[in-house]
């Protein structure tokens, strides 16, 4: 019997002597290695995080003291700890365990996670909800070198030495963001693991214990000493300087160093940063070898670390692809990114124009008002951050970009719905995009429409955005898509003609509803036009009141229909007082759509091609 | 004549004495002075700025170097020495001098700006766009004490060692966001000023100073000294944690002191931090004893300081009172701000809780992540933040707050048009925040409904955003308004029973409508219906739906029509593929709403009553 399967909470695992914790750090990789092998996740971060999970939940009283989780993609030794074993066999499935911590899926997930930098702030509070209580319990914020440099993490920061005297920082430091990190913050903490006098003073603690039996008072003294060498030794990095004291580095692999940590500060009633050193991938040598890749992973052979299920190249390849292109032609060409270089697509750029390429590190609000700043000075910008993120920097986008008309470009990538789940789907971000002054706003339907649509955004005196899913489009599986060469400003492009009703769809949903008029056509004999709505804003509104002479139209989109392309399409059936009727599909306002496979999520919207297939027939047959 | 007859550009300034520079300064206040008393505008940070501006124009060679002004109020002075004395008769009416830098204004505006934080960002992206440059031009990022904990100029600040070689960062410490400053950077910067050792040194300085012959040599070489000190003696705070060389504090009313500072520092290649401390308010006595009220403005009596024209109390008031009799009742009641306390009304709460009143300072996301972690830990949280300002936490209402369904209540106050123009319209935020799963939108139509609203969505087991305007509503001149003593939930409030045509208004827009009734009967003899749309959402449907049964519907509302209740209103009209019209009034989606009296605004946009009314009249005239 595995020493895990006798572990049901935290309370189990302060039985264990230290020995059987090393051993279930073992089975915890183990189990997080098989697990993600088969269902994809994310895999560096957790193997790093295996002993800190372990030392935290030993250490501390949970859940009275109560840890958040920033970003929240490293918890999943915490689930497994926490008496969701056989949940977690669902890791990320329909309905299985959640890849993130959700406040209701277990009393020791006090805070629900998905973006990072929040979770110093969000502890905050919860200290300052603590204030009058004599003995408060510890908050204790888990935040990662990456996001501790997001503006969140960093507004939060400057607030704790007031708010936050029962709070506890663990910086779990792996050196990468998803990308290697960047950025003055990150720079100081390599400098502190670095310094000559640190590293002296460590080794010359380590030659002494070895030299020293076990048993040795001395000995005990000696490795605390090593410890503490740290604190009055080393400048505390910029934390100091915020008045939140600092001890570390810590070797985050270090059981008994992190525990002794985590029960020393117990009695401060002061804040505090631990500098925890982890190994992102710790213990699985392809993740160690290619990080990035192991961030977040599909499905993998565990033998070999090399993916079970190829995808084809996809919108973020056709986008790396096309902006290398336009690159070569148009040399003021500069692409921004914040944290996610290989994620969008843009690995190739980077290489290729080291000079015209910029990560902004995980601070999307800085990357767009830094891409305004380049735009401002006359560069063709490109700023590419995933949809989901976006929503970081909505009021950069209109103050720095728009309302001074610059010409920057945004490509939000993994718009629509994705495996992650709420925290990341891309639905949101139209809703505050269509009311911007300024904007054009464009949805390729394929690949190959990704390089004429970035073309003619080049061209524009105007910034625009365009959004586009995860993944590849069906476009390349169908011989009747017209070929697209050049975009035209504003204007949808028909792709089959139909007399009965319209589909007006747009981004890679225009390929579906070419599926779905192949489903009416078989089961209800209904002949059905597909228009493609490359244009958001300015919306071709003439097109769709034309139709809606004739016939009913629905709107297909990859976001919430209230406040996307069925809002935009609402108000030109109204101008019109149209005698046909309008509906407009697309994901819910109300209700939250969960995690798992993306057409498993669809199938339980109706929004699968069967699905959407039998509300048209159904609306249609009901007013016949 | 005077001699700011004399300058029209930076130019003309440097041809000026020492001593000229000087009277020049007491001009520049009595013109910001007078013209602030009789236009309204930005008065405290202005007069603090005036020697800074002076010294910067003076030194710097502009508009080839570059100064990016962030928040951008505090540039008066720039505009009066850069060619624009004229127009600043007009400062901030329709059609004159805007109160913000922008772009396209002047050569000397190269950055238009509005919200804080984002300077250092913007001007990183200019120094980026330099590279490849043997001698690239400064480019000068201006930026204050409050700002520069704002997540996005901390995210800036992170950068800066790697991309800013040749940018300076001005460090404009009055003390002050709007509300005084809070947090540990701020804190830093005062430990800096108050440290003992600068102290001794200075005051040993001064005193050789003043024994001294001004025209000897040694009297110089101590007046530097007296600046040098600080550089050598001061840790410089976090900055110099951050790779960021840091001077100061340097007297931001010493204008030798000053320039010579600036001219010291074009000779470097690596990034600087100049930290000049300034007077919020200098030279004007009632701007001093009282700097909140004397940030912003509206006219008043130079020789006494008090306000021409006494508003009535408004809804900020009504919301004040209304938190202030809410949390006698209730108390976990906790209440967030951003900076703004005075603004928003919450000036008695905060003196009479101050255990349940927080200040998170200009840190929008940080105040609502807080807010999260407060209502994590049970308290009912009233977070209350500027619907322009909410732009920066559009992420974090998502996630921290919706996501997890915690009960925090967002006041967004100043929805809607304000004279300070584009940057501040609050007009924008309902597009993302109707899309948001698990939260109630709410206006109330006038002061009395903002207590009750209140109350609900104290009882509601959900997140809820109640949106209101700058100012009052015109309900107390009206008797036919119903009393209100109760919200129901969803439903709208039937103001004016009509039978011609309904008006379906949101806020303060359904008091209007009342007076637009009035207009159209007398002129059109129109009987008119008017609604008062509480619920944004859930938005009560079937009532529109009926009467789109029956007559043409207007809707009414103070943000863009295309993402507001314009939108809301066309997809319930879309699903009954109504019979009758409906019409979408509200603010553009295209193009910029400028700068000015509110009342001029909404006359360019036909939004003024007649203007709506003639819109109403002709549209119902041309179909029956």
């Amino acid at each position: 019997m595995k020493l895990l399967d006798k572990i049901n909470d935290p309370a189990d695992l302060k039985a264990l002597s230290g020995g059987e914790v090393g051993l279930l750090a073992g089975e915890l990789r183990e189990v997080i290695l098989q697990t993600v092998a088969r269902c994809g996740g994310h895999l560096g971060s957790n193997l790093g995080a295996v002993e800190l999970t372990l030392a935290l939940l030993r250490s501390f009283d949970l859940p009275r003291d109560r840890i958040v989780w920033d970003v929240g993609h490293q918890t999943y030794a915490c689930k497994l700890l926490t008496g969701r074993q056989k949940q977690f066999e669902n890791l990320r499935q329909f309905n299985g365990c959640c890849g993130f911590p959700v406040r209701g899926e277990s009393e020791f997930d006090c805070y629900s996670a998905g973006h990072a930098g929040v979770a110093i702030s969000a502890a905050l509070g919860m200290c300052s909800a603590m204030t009058g209580s004599d003995a408060p319990n510890k908050v204790i914020a888990v935040v990662g070198d990456g996001a501790i440099g997001s503006g969140v993490a960093l507004e939060g920061l400057n607030q704790v030495r007031e708010r936050g005297k029962n709070l506890i920082i663990v910086l779990n430091d792996n050196k990468m963001a998803i990308s290697p990190n960047v950025g003055a913050i990150s720079r100081c903490l390599n400098r502190v693991m670095l310094s000559y006098r640190y590293r002296s003073i460590k080794n010359c603690a380590k030659a002494l214990i070895r030299l020293l039996p076990k048993s040795n008072k001395i000995y005990h003294a000696v490795s605390r000493l090593e410890d503490g060498a740290k604190n009055l030794l080393l400048p505390g990095g910029p934390f100091q300087e915020l008045g939140i004291r600092y001890i570390g580095p810590i070797n985050g692999h270090d059981l008994q160093a992190l525990e002794r940590t985590f029960k020393a500060v117990q009695r401060d009633d002061r804040p505090v940063i631990i500098h925890v050193v982890t190994e992102k991938g710790r213990g699985y040598a392809p993740a160690l070898a290619a990080p990035e890749r192991f961030h977040g992973v599909g499905k993998f052979d565990l033998a070999t670390g090399k993916p079970l299920t190829v995808s084809p190249p996809g919108f973020s390849a056709a986008f790396g692809n096309a902006v290398c292109n336009l690159a070569a032609e148009e040399s003021s060409l500069t692409a921004v990114v914040a944290a996610m270089t290989g994620g969008v697509g843009l690995e190739k750029f980077a290489q290729k124009y080291p000079d015209r390429f910029y990560d902004a590190g995980m601070a999307e609000s800085h990357a767009v008002s830094f891409s305004s700043g380049l735009a401002a000075s006359g560069r063709k910008v490109i700023c590419a951050i995933y949809a989901t993120f976006m929503q970081r920097s909505l009021d950069n986008i209109f103050h720095d970009v728009c309302l001074m008309r610059l010409p920057v470009i945004f490509a939000l990538d993994r718009a629509g719905l994705v495996e992650d789940g709420p925290t990341h789907h891309g639905i949101y971000d139209l809703g505050f995009l269509l009311g911007l002054p300024n904007l054009c706003i464009m949805q390729p339907a394929c690949e190959a429409e990704v390089e004429p649509m970035l073309k003619l955004a080049l061209q524009l005196d105007q910034p625009s955005a365009i959004r586009y899913p995860r993944g590849s489009s069906n476009a390349a599986k169908r011989s009747d898509i017209p070929a697209c060469t050049e975009i035209s400003y504003g204007k949808s492009a028909l792709w089959r003609d139909g007399k009965d009703l319209a589909i007006y769809a747009s981004g890679a949903e225009a390929v579906r509803a070419m599926e779905i008029a192949d489903i009416l056509a078989r089961k209800n004999q209904l002949d059905v036009k597909v228009v493609n709505v490359r244009f958001l804003k300015p919306f071709d509104r003439s097109a769709l009141q034309n139709d809606l002479q004739n016939m009913d139209v629905f709107t297909l989109e990859d976001h919430v229909a209230a406040t996307g392309l069925g809002a935009v399409a609402a108000q030109a059936a109204a101008e019109i007082a149209a005698p046909k009727r309008l509906y407009t599909l697309g994901l819910p306002a109300d209700g939250v759509v969960g995690f798992g496979a993306v057409n498993l999520l669809r199938q339980t919207l109706a929004l699968d091609n069967d699905g959407i297939a039998g509300t048209i027939a159904a609306a249609v047959g009901s007013h016949r």
